[in-house]
């Protein structure tokens, strides 16, 4: 790698004032309920005041980039769906008929589509960003899934998507995936920086019954037992040998919107383990990520307790493509409004706790 | 109990065309995401398809009634917040200055006051409606909270919320609740009710330490053993001696909204004391009822769990108002929407699971 690329990925992130945080818990506390009665809700809240460095912390503008990429390791037979559907799919997000359309148009969402290596090149279409790293990634259970190269334009296209949210003046970026096969990918990154067993980490996916799962976790063994001397404990290097062009731009699109002030809301299954990459290659980008969801798809509670996140909601929600994100960023909106549009217990002249009658 | 209302309140609900179920069902099967993917959210607009008798479900009329009332017990010393607090909040909801005002404008729901027995009465205002059963209810822990003919104009402040929920075609109903004492009513119902210890039951409420919520429990078992003789298992008879005027209204706004095929999204701890009433006097009423979350209070997660119920969401809220609904209600929305507006694999020329390529 590039040491240019390198140092970019781990430089810091900036530092914040304390008072905002400060301020913003005390008016929690000002506000006409019981302390703590509006739990996470408060948290998220205080939270992206402080991110935001504002006494009025908002998600007006949230941006979405959904990044598609198809998988070498589709040929070892992982997923229920054909692999031309990535392209298909691409193509549904461009035209308005996906989940994530439908959830972007109820916040008042961004949305583009990047394509950083589909199998087959998209028709030119409005909103799709073309960065492609290659015509999908190489077997990972054969060799490495992508060329330094590769990785380095898959990085790339997650550095651009949100130097694109900034220039909008986002809020919130939310990224998503789209890629037959990736689920092969997240879960072997599990294994990898977490310890996950090969069966604790891989599940259904888009819809393998009981006999394709066990295949797909012999196939995630066997991707994890072939990269394992080569990668050690980099998680760059395992990013680039068992990720995908996807994972990769979703890693660097968190890493560099944290370095730039920009709080990220990771969504499920594939965008957890591009965010745990993120956090290994560097740690202190960790104050900015929420985590949305605990995804129904096997091993994402687990990858969860491991990172120690909770999730605001567990819906059994796990279609990926940042749907369980813009869900929950629905909920980091009212917490916003919740915080700056109650009154206060002066402002209302409602008695606090134990005040005396 | 006049054998009119008991007629009234364990009358039938409308029946329901199959077909609308059923062709959710086939529409969910082909929007193009994987089966099951949306999780939760799936079944939501499947419920409300079947509820609503249409191919769109939606959730564009949502009608908020807050319920407010005082009580007897809290001379118990049963609640961290004075009891003036209860009426001086129902002023905060008739200002717009609670949380449940700011999500009733974010949902852009309608929401009005109902002054079902607070201490002393509210001075008049728009969106207050004056349904008082009394100054506040007697102690439960010393007599029956309620004589018949309270019971009966409680119960009518349920019924007529209903009515103008109905008028203003609302497609949801959301009960919310205030009233200083109240955790320890809805305690002792879930005692009455589920066969809940009043340990098990009884939480610190608007913020008691572990010394108060002890005497809580405490209270909590003398007003059950108070009452255990006289009302054995009849539910109703349970609600008038150890509920609240609010919990009795929201019990019988809950039943009515279901007899009139409206669905209704039930709220926390004190909102699901009521629906466990709702329930047992009229058990018909059970499909129409949504429940919204886990309140963090003591108990509601091994109350639902005995309820059969999940809940939406697990925020860790634990503020009544019909607070939790509001924001479950957000999620009910994106699901509607959801539904309604994704492509079809047809339509959208995407590859089905299996598929060969």
């Amino acid at each position: 790698m590039e040491k240019q690329i390198v140092e970019r990925i781990t430089g810091s992130c900036p530092s914040r004032n304390p008072v905002f945080r400060e301020q913003a818990l005390e008016r929690q506390s000002q506000l006409t309920k019981p302390p703590g009665s509006l739990g996470k809700l408060e948290d998220i809240a205080v939270r992206l005041a402080d991110l935001q460095q504002s006494h009025q912390p908002g998600l007006d503008n949230i941006a979405i980039s959904v990044f598609a990429a198809d998988h070498g390791v589709a040929e070892e037979g992982v997923s229920a769906f054909p692999q031309e559907v990535t392209g298909q799919m691409a193509l549904n997000f461009l035209n308005g008929g996906a989940a994530i359309n439908v959830l972007a148009t109820q916040l008042g969402a961004s949305l583009e589509v990047i394509d950083v290596g589909v199998l087959n090149e998209l028709p030119d279409a409005p909103g799709l960003i073309v960065q492609r790293a290659g015509k999908g990634t190489a077997n990972s259970a054969r060799e490495a899934a992508m060329t330094q190269q590769q990785l380095q334009v898959a990085l790339q296209a997650g550095f651009d998507a949100v130097e694109r949210a900034i220039a909008h003046k986002a809020d919130l970026f939310i990224g998503g995936d789209m890629g037959i096969g990736n689920t092969t990918a997240a879960s072997a990154l599990y294994c990898a920086l977490l310890g996950l067993s090969a069966e604790q980490a891989s599940g259904a996916g888009t819809g393998l019954d009981q006999q394709g799962i066990a295949r797909k976790a012999e196939v995630v063994e066997r991707i994890y037992s072939l990269h394992q001397h080569q990668c050690g404990d980099d998680a760059l290097e395992w990013l680039r040998c068992v990720g995908g062009f996807e994972i990769a731009a979703l890693c660097s699109a968190t890493i560099h919107a944290a370095q730039s002030g920009l709080a990220v809301l990771v969504d499920g299954f594939i965008s957890s383990a591009s965010a745990l990459c993120a956090l290994k290659i560097n740690p202190d980008i960790s104050d900015w990520l929420f985590f949305s969801h605990i995804s129904a798809e096997q091993g994402h509670r687990k990858a969860m307790q491991e990172m120690n996140q909770t999730g605001l909601l567990d819906l059994q929600m796990r279609l990926g493509e940042g749907s369980g994100a813009a869900t929950a960023a629905l909920l980091m909106r009212a917490a916003c409004a919740l915080h700056n549009d109650m009154a206060t217990f002066a402002e209302a002249a409602v008695a606090g706790k134990d005040d005396k009658a």
